[in-house]
């Protein structure tokens, strides 16, 4: 498989302007009173679709042949990544089927369905996504828009660091540090993409949900190492099994460490940029929030740049994250 | 009394630089989707203490002469002004009384006492805030800061105007008008001069909640139109007497219309944001927003630039209105 690299990063910024918001990279006094420094949050819950997600797979289905395009996408995702794909494929004018978890939020599955995108669900425990879309993708034709480790996604996604190290220079500022969440790693390896190129002197961290730091424990292994279940966290955004074959190649020789975060610490960060942000953020977008706020990563004295990735959340469960 | 002019905006936007946050001028397909037109917010929600306020008073407290400052800062609010009072204080290191309404939102008074100003809490429909002010200022000599009619105010508020002037040119864009919530009018007022110097070809519009229509009501006769009431709506942070004197005086030759909102609209508005925008807004926040969404103001086939000024609300309150 082809890794991209900078200039790929530079070509879907091109594909995506005036498609894709240019999200804001946000300051608050109040965080940086918290957590005794300066934090930037690069608040990709304002992004089209509730989450950085649409730059990724906008910039997949844009690199798909004239030919292959009648014949649509197929696609799985717990939620934000089904909402991306749906959109690209109706600014697109494309037949998309998603593959979601029958357990993924009820607002991101009516997301998918309010874009006009097929949507086709399995249990998360007992049935494989991978089969189902296999199944789709033979059946049909449809071109398969993998969540995270593909070419197309991962230069998508690294947009968003492409206008961090923008806003930075326009703002006169620079940056220790950047913390990102980690699923299958997509979304951070495209970012390490563009500040390996605008910004190296910026650290990247990651943080993952306790039970799912996969990422965590293959920088230490120095191979990719798996989670032994594929459910069971209130961070659904972030349940990917492994990371991924391109993802991991990027971001091996890349991250500078991984902060695992608890599900409570991660609503007690959605609670927090609620008071005091003013951000709707679901749990798993607050991962990076959550490991600054509990100290997992120091924060203390630095410049951070916190990705809080998505907001697509639940009613009920948002409710009792700010405690109502 | 005397009246602030556009210099006095750009005084203010000095002294408020590196303290208020320049908050951003947000697009969101969904929003132009649900009303066929373009919609930029300024998300003064994002703001130092979660509404506009800390503009004006921190620029008010900046212009108490140096022999007065001692002898600290009183005010009264719903709660919005209080806590940017409290805020401006604390920085500026004076002491602050606030004088608020026993049923403002909690999450309001808690703002307050966290900068570490006094409060005093009185009954909104059988007692007088003016009154319990006053008594405190001649007690102990404290400047009062009121939180609409004053030369500082307005001016500090108007650098909400500047920014969205300078973020339309920077995004090569124009409007064709403006929605922005009114209390007292001090907020618009202050955009106005700024709108008038900066992008006269913007239509100002206000927007006010049901039963508080003074402004929509002035404009009509020519004169400052009281309300009957002073409570009983959910847009807690609009509901001032009457307009102000400084304020109608620059509001009258410039509004170009009042949208008047019910609380319902306001509700639908806090969770369409929720929801679509990812952003928290507190129903009087969400006023202009609700004009827009509702149909009240003609967005349209237009480019409009609606104000969202807080995002301060009970957790209660706000589950209630994502229908949780």
């Amino acid at each position: 498989m082809q890794l991209p690299v900078f200039a790929d990063v530079v070509a879907a910024s091109t594909r995506l302007e005036g498609l894709a918001v240019r999200t804001p990279l946000l300051w608050s006094p109040a965080l940086d009173e918290a957590v005794g420094g300066r934090v930037l949050i690069k608040a990709e819950c304002l992004q089209r679709t509730g989450s950085f997600k649409f730059r990724g797979a906008y910039n997949a289905l844009s690199l798909i042949p004239e030919a292959d395009r009648a014949k649509g996408v197929v696609a799985f995702s717990s939620g934000n990544h089904a909402q991306g794909v749906a959109e690209a494929a109706r600014l697109l004018g494309m037949k998309a089927i998603i593959v979601m978890p029958a357990d993924a939020p009820a607002i991101k599955a009516a997301g998918v369905k309010a874009r006009g995108a097929e949507l086709v669900t399995y249990d998360r425990a007992r049935e494989s996504r991978e089969a189902i879309a296999e199944r789709i993708r033979s059946e049909t034709g449809a071109t398969l828009i993998p969540s995270f480790d593909h070419f197309g996604v991962i230069a998508g996604q690294g947009t968003c660091g492409l206008e961090i190290a923008q806003q930075l220079e326009e703002m006169g500022e620079a940056a220790d540090q950047l913390v990102c969440c980690v699923g299958g790693g997509g979304l951070i390896a495209g970012i390490n993409l563009a500040l390996t190129e605008k910004a190296p002197g910026i650290a990247v961290c990651g943080a993952e949900p306790e039970g799912f730091d996969d990422h965590a424990r293959s920088l230490i292994s120095g191979r990719r190492e798996s989670n032994t279940r594929g459910a069971g966290s209130l961070q659904d955004a972030l349940l990917s099994l492994a990371p991924g074959e391109l993802t991991f190649a990027i971001n091996q020789p890349r991250l500078k460490g991984v902060g695992v975060v608890s599900d409570g610490e991660a609503m007690q960060a959605v609670a927090f940029a609620w008071q005091h942000l003013k951000l709707v953020i679901e749990p798993g977008g607050a991962c990076a929030l959550a490991a600054v706020l509990s100290g997992k990563i120091v924060a203390k004295g630095k410049t951070t740049i916190v990705v809080a990735t998505g907001g697509n959340v639940d009613a009920a469960l948002f409710a009792k994250a700010i405690g109502a």
